[in-house]
């Protein structure tokens, strides 16, 4: 059917407040280009640990499993912080990335030219900047087996970094093919000269590159892309790299750009299914004040236009909306000059769908 | 004695000639000071592979032990980046950290006023920054068991992390006597929201924190780190991490200063034994043109005479030459803004003995 199923988990902190005006923006494209959107809420969280007492219930997932794409605010808190393992908000992300097969997360680091002052970065080194981390998400340090054992010289800790050839394969070509309907240069990162992870990456990497040969590749080792990151930020196009580099390398771009309040992300699975969510956390200290800025948020609906619906149209509006909004001087507190000035989180959900 | 024994490894590319200037200085301090030091020259890296079929020959090994403190060059280069493992200039650099028990890397981020427009940051945002990254090693996933087997999905690869409470207890006693004697500010890295390893390490560090009472500490997550040090580096004092983390920050850290042309570095065991080195590599590109920076292994003399040594007046001498000789707005090529009148290494290394 033209029904498309949208499971909505808005988690903790500012999470259920961003996500209510990204619905907003949501009903309102039905109205404008006659979609049609089944939306259903799911606990998931630390909100799920307090109600159902687990990270992630049963039945949300069940839920995320019957739909076209899961769009998700924010996860975790202090409150949950110091909980044992099977308790913590973060469990429950792993464990639904995992459960999805969300094995690849897209990451723009965009640049807004009206925000290009927030950075730390002088904006002449900046400009140009309009990078994607492409973060494979669902192997490596993250999932291998864990323990402690004891050791001659007492407890030690063990964590254990897997990837097999068709986890790089799979993650690999969506960068390549990322890259083709971009700029065409991709960079993929890893640390060959220490690590065997590393080193089968590059073999395999090596191996798809042919298959690509408009795309121009380079190989760059983790701690060198860090610094070349702030040295050359607008000389990347595409970079794909494995789950623990991309975490912070990922982090680390989106930083760079003064824009994080602003940035969506995408997780993607084997064919359109996707989550989609705010690159920044559930913000804890400023939860339920209505300040927070829900961009984002929105931005994320106009990703899964894109990438999950194939709605370019409905896409391109929304981004357009966020655009005029913001040109018309419009801040919430975290992108405001003047924090005298700035508008509620409500407000700023107003304009945009006012804007659409 | 009061012969000190300095192994010099000058290694490839540019290090031969870095290591010249500051081999210059160090005699220059004996005349001054009335030092004496016994320097014997070994091979290592890409030079010992050609000459020797080895990274690191037995003999050089040998020197190393026999020494006091060993004063590095750089090593590596295009011509062995295909080698097999054990005929790579890497292998050999991993090899002498373990073989020398060299746990601890400190690595000293240090904007240097005349050089802050180098860096890409805003320079308000640089204002104040001085920090020190302390990274483990020897140990985690640099040196746990790696692998390769047939799985289920066809080949795979696999790395150890491993870590037990000893490497861990060490490197953060260290972290903390270092913060003892600046700031009084402690940043513990890790991802203890995922990794075992990462949870053993916090735990060791929150039983050590009390024996510091005067030290202010907070645990930061990698990823968030990553962030950090773009938005707010000078609110940084001493960072202590685990070996791949502190891999990856000390290069952000370093490149954000703007200053990686004049950055040194400590690789250091127990006792006052060390290995000294600049923080650029090996720069195969400019190698024997002369044109090369010596100032960051001459910074790195220093360090030598501070950590090592204990000559503390010789080393302010030396830090005092280097900054005269900038301030006077001399410069080599890759800190010059006018190119066109930038000087050679060797000039550069003269006149900072000149101003001794
Ligand atoms: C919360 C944490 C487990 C998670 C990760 O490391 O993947 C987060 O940092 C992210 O990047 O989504
Ligand atoms: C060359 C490489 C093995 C080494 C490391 O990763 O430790 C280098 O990057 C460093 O930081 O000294």
């Amino acid at each position: 059917s033209d029904v498309k199923k949208i499971a909505v988990i808005a988690g903790d902190g500012i999470g259920p407040e961003v996500v209510g005006e990204a619905l907003k923006v949501l009903k309102k494209t039905e109205e404008l280009f006659g979609y049609q959107f089944e939306t259903e809420h799911g606990l998931f969280g630390g909100i799920a640990i307090d109600e159902k007492g687990t990270p992630l219930p049963q039945e949300t997932l069940e839920l995320c499993k019957g739909a076209d794409a899961v769009l998700l605010g924010a996860v975790g808190g202090p409150k949950w912080d110091n909980n044992s393992k099977e308790l913590r908000p973060e469990t429950g992300l792993l464990g639904i990335r995992k459960e999805l097969g969300l094995f690849s997360n897209i990451r723009p680091a965009t640049v807004f030219d009206c925000l290009k002052e927030a950075s730390t970065l002088k904006p002449e080194v900046l400009e140009g900047t309009d990078l994607i981390v492409v973060r494979e998400l669902t192997g490596g340090i993250y999932f291998g087996e864990k323990f402690r054992r004891e050791g001659a010289n007492g407890e030690e800790a063990v964590d254990t970094c897997v990837y097999n050839v068709k986890e790089v394969e799979r993650i690999v070509r969506q960068a390549f093919d990322i890259a083709m309907t971009r700029g065409k240069r991709l960079a993929s990162v890893d640390k060959a000269n220490v690590l065997e992870t590393s080193r089968l990456w590059r073999e395999v990497v090596n191996r798809i590159a042919p298959e690509y040969p408009e795309v121009e590749l380079e190989h760059v080792l983790v701690d060198n892309c860090a610094m070349q990151l702030l040295r050359r930020p607008s000389s990347f196009d595409v970079i794909v790299t494995e789950n623990m580099f991309g975490d912070i390398l990922s982090d680390e771009a989106a930083m760079l750009t003064g824009s994080i309040g602003m940035l969506s992300s995408a997780s993607l699975g084997e064919g359109s299914f996707g989550l989609y969510e705010p690159v920044h956390g559930s913000a804890p200290d400023i939860a339920g004040q209505g300040i927070s800025n829900p961009i984002a948020t929105i931005l994320s609906v106009a990703l899964m236009f894109r990438l999950t619906f194939g709605y370019h149209e409905a896409a391109a509006a929304i981004e357009a909306a966020v655009k005029e909004v913001l040109d018309a001087g419009h801040r919430t507190g975290d992108i405001a000059v003047d924090k005298s000035k700035a508008i509620g989180t409500t407000e700023m959900g107003d304009l945009i769908v006012a804007a659409l």
